[in-house]
């Protein structure tokens, strides 16, 4: 613990305030070393947390936190800002079951003011609270931390562009490290690049002085001159002009591990009135080679090997991998298929797609709503889009899946990945809602597969539908499985894994596997069920449900997503419609949001393991 | 007709490229003429159509429709194009049922590529257009024509940000009238009015001139000089830099009302590679001396006397404006009130609030996302935020709910206004999913009130509440009622209206009064339902509903929402909870998305009116 001696005696920011500015430097090379040795063990967002030491140092040398309110954009880069807020004991139980956050979480702490998760929310959250403030009379701070990744999505946009007319005091840390998860895309980001790497940036007294020169300086060939100058003007223009016409005040580019300019940068934001950006440069996985070489790979680590930067982990293909390599091989042959992500090509598996048909794959930026209504588009143009996307961001492209994809019953293939529980990020990552809230929507097909072979399947199966459709697959590795197996899916068809009698199991997707454990340690106690892969959440399977049904004598559905609404409430409107009148018990998610931790902890606290529904099935058998 | 000469000959586009510029401009006014006649009988989007006719000539006249490729954003400015492409003749049935649609829509035309009715999709949609012509090597033009409203909704800026850096060939016609429905806002907003107003803009050379001349010849006092050069800049940039800071060519400002000038700039634009931005400036409601004086009256307009501007309207209140009126009355009490609305302060009745309370209101401008975290933000900070919205706007802000205010239990109240059928507006515009996707959502309360003396009692009630909360109301007026009513609701509470047996209907919201209707019918006939006006959707009175249930035969359940996971399915999930097994005709709108016309022909179109109710009911009845 001794190399870890300055961090030892900080238990709050105020304790930060003692150190001098030698001090200050240590004590990021002490936080440094702590965050690598502990995610290390437990897993978690490094690279990007790396990339604000110095930064998050400099917010609480300069500001008092919980007065003054700084909230974190994604909030996956707070882990810096925990350990300075008393939570660095806590660190051996990140993101574990019962453990702390990844997240800034108001339970945890007064200094998390606002929880994230999903990306962009920052500013439109400051501005509120800096409102309040100024309806209060109030004078503090309020600080949004957000990256150029994030600032692509466009409620971060909706909030600038309602914040810079706004005259409120409100500061925006622009944290700029060219990296979100993946490489970073865009305008805007070309534009900060721009900032970041064009010397004439830098350069503005000394260009003036040489544009000076070349003006004559009587009235001769003013044209020209003008227009050469109007030309330099554009190259030339102050740093964050952009930022400035929409009423921002621009302080920057500042080096963001320098943590004196930083000091000062803050204090100046301070004392000035109304909405101010600072332009901060990082290096994402700073201070660590191997997260410096690979900031994608360091953003969401698993445990891995100080020394080599290896991850502890197997090399089985996961879902994602299933999905992108499947695509790809169909799409070499079908010019019709284009992939699209929202700047996920690494999470989604459709890498694989971007390196063999980089023409036909489209990353478009943190920006799910225009990544819907862009496949719109193209689909609209005669080209079959996949349109790959985590359950819980889909959440920001409802209105265009409802609108721009499904009115028009446009062939546009949501692929929604981390469907069901993905464990360690929680509450807001969670996949528990997409059956629910797409189900609704008229013209949509919804399918899941029971495992590997049965996505490829459906993958294939998706490029013969003429309308809308998602296919949902959790997070997590797959066993071997066969990329080149004949698709044997029929549109709305289930399918009968047992045949049984007085039981019927219903279940869909991930949940297959549960329903087929559950079977096996049912049949010990002499109970026989059928059991049906729905493989279809819409178009259900009624007759094939409806004829099982009937010979049961009650039903269980089992589905990774909220009961309410879900595919379980589906089973049961089928079955009232058509006059069958019996005990259906929805197997799913409770009605709250569900905290973050292993999957199978919470498959067991949620009584959806094996042995728990056992237990179920076998009780309710004795009481009939 | 003949004052419509030109345009009794215009049936094709390509009927508009015999006239010359003369005749162009005389077809200009013949237009206006036919829409104002027009929409003065049927009622629809005037203002925006006025503001349109000659961009819209100059576009047919330069462009080859449908080869070349126009997308309306929003849509409701598309009426002069449907006169240009075919469908003069269809006018008088506009927004009826059976009739053209206000809107884009695919089945009416090929010149119609891709339908609207939401805002800022349009540049997104034509981005994956232009993708999906690259990809085929094919050549072409694709127009977005958005309005400066529009671009404030945070996926337009996605769509710009990632067509800014693809070089890909894409018109932009920023459409700037300083109007979306009501006055803009935002610091676009203000950057856009300043390319406007600001002479600077216009005078570039002649102010290069005059810095020329403050410059001294030779090095002296430089840093003062270069100071001064800087404030010019920043003063006289060329127009449109932002839009050239992030990718596109920039043209513009241009009248938009002078058809030489669009048709010269578009002729331009058709020949420049890359992303273009053509700023044009319009007068909502051009033309027509009401609409120009009050845009927002005539933006969405019911039928009205053309010599006198005068509304055929009766002058009842409608639920906005009991929702606006009653949240400003309690809020002069209660200081904790904020309200907030996307751009659409005279849609919701904040208008009202806006006027008495206006340092409490705010408009954040077409930015649904931005408007719920916002709110978040405030309840954070101690406030109560009011976000009013309609129904269909609210999907756009569906993660928003989720994660920044369900998540965090945040005291946000959602006034959802147009909830349930809103009529002509069509398919884009109904409010018929709200109870589906929110129920599924963890920590809120969804209430709906019978009728207005309700709404203000609910309104009323909400401020109890300390966690999240929806109410919501439809579209249409409303009778009588008593804005200082005592609040009689409590949390969860439903309200039996008629005791029975046999028969019990249980309705939400505006369907309660349906059910009074049916009720009275059935007496007729001898049949006595217990008539129950659920009041909450979630929670759901259980005790009371089950009671009853277990009473009843046959349960009805009536919602102007689709049936599929409604409350119909919240019911029948309870039932099947507590081990009722009994038929529960679950009524709503079916699996569709539901066409324009009017409210009460679409009621009896779906068997949702009293009549159809009823005879369902006896037929059942009879049947048992």
């Amino acid at each position: 613990m001794s190399e870890h001696s300055l961090l030892e005696n900080i238990n709050t920011p105020y304790d930060l305030k003692k150190l001098n500015k030698n001090e200050l430097e240590l004590l990021a090379k002490e936080i440094r070393c702590f965050l690598i040795e502990n995610v290390s063990k437990t897993g978690g967002h490094l690279a990007s947390n790396l990339g604000v030491v110095e930064l998050t140092i400099a917010l609480h040398y300069v500001f008092n936190s919980p007065i003054d309110k700084i909230i974190w954009d994604v909030g996956h880069q707070s882990y810096v800002h925990k350990i300075l807020t008393g939570r660095k004991n806590k660190f051996d139980k990140l993101r574990k079951f019962n453990g702390i956050s990844g997240f800034p979480k108001r339970c945890e702490s007064i200094h998390d003011v606002f929880e994230t998760g999903h990306s962009s929310t920052s500013i439109s959250a400051a501005l509120g609270i800096a409102k309040a403030r100024d309806l209060n009379n109030e004078k503090y701070s309020v600080i949004s931390v957000i990256g150029d990744g994030a600032l692509t999505g466009g409620m971060a946009f909706e909030a600038l562009n309602d914040a810079g007319r706004s005259k409120t005091n409100l500061i925006v840390i622009l944290n700029h490290n060219e990296m979100s998860i993946s490489e970073n895309v865009g305008s805007i980001s070309m534009y900060l690049s721009k900032i970041r790497t064009d010397p004439y940036y830098f350069r503005f007294k000394k260009d003036i002085e040489n544009i000076m020169n070349i003006i004559p300086p009587i009235g001769k060939s003013i044209y020209k001159s003008v227009e050469k100058l109007k030309y330099s003007i554009k190259q030339l223009v102050v740093p964050g002009m952009l930022f400035e016409e929409i009423g921002f005040k621009y302080l920057g580019p500042i080096d963001g591990h320098d943590i004196n300019a930083l000091i000062e940068v803050l204090n100046r934001a301070k004392n000035i009135e109304g909405p101010i950006l600072i332009h901060t440069i990082t290096k994402k996985g700073k201070g660590y080679i191997h997260a410096e070489q690979n900031p994608d790979k360091f953003h969401s680590a698993s445990p891995f090997n100080i020394q080599t930067g290896e991850f502890k982990k197997n090399g089985r293909d996961t879902y994602s991998d299933v999905f992108g390599k499947t695509l790809t091989k169909i799409a070499l042959n079908d010019h019709s298929i284009v992939a699209i992500t929202a700047a996920m090509p690494d999470g989604t598996g459709l890498n694989h797609f971007a390196e063999k048909i980089p023409d036909r794959f489209f990353d478009v930026g943190i920006a799910e709503q225009h990544a819907a209504t862009f496949a719109a588009g193209m689909a609209i143009n005669g080209y079959k889009p996949y349109f790959a996307v985590y359950s819980t961001f889909l959440q920001r492209a409802y209105d265009q899946v409802i609108h721009d994809i499904c009115i028009q019953k446009l062939p546009v293939v949501l692929a929604i990945d981390r469907a069901g529980l993905v464990g360690e990020d929680g509450e807001t990552h969670q996949g528990l809602f997409d059956i629910s809230f797409l189900r609704i929507i008229p013209n949509i097909v919804i399918m899941s597969p029971k495992n590997a072979d049965e996505l490829v399947e459906m993958i294939k199966f998706s490029r013969t539908l003429t309308g809308p459709c998602a296919i949902r697959y959790p997070r997590g590795k797959v066993d071997s499985y066969d990329i080149n197996r004949k698709c044997n899916i029929q549109l709305g068809k289930a399918e009968i894994l047992s045949e049984g009698n007085t039981v019927a199991i219903f279940a869909f997707g991930n949940m297959v596997n549960i329903a087929l454990e559950v079977r096996d340690k049912i049949y010990k106690e002499g109970v026989y069920p059928y059991v049906v892969n729905l493989r279809f959440a819409k178009p259900l399977d009624s007759e094939l449900i409806l004829d099982i049904a009937n010979k049961a004598k009650y039903i269980i559905t089992i589905e990774d997503n909220v009961i309410n609404g879900g595919i379980g409430s589906a089973i049961l409107e089928l079955l009232n419609k058509f006059g069958i009148y019996k005990p259906v018990v929805r197997l799913g998610f409770p009605d709250k949001f569900i905290e973050h931790g292993d999957v199978n902890t919470l498959l067991k606290k949620y009584n959806l393991d094996s042995d728990s529904i056992k237990e179920k099935i076998i009780r309710l058998y004795r009481e009939m």
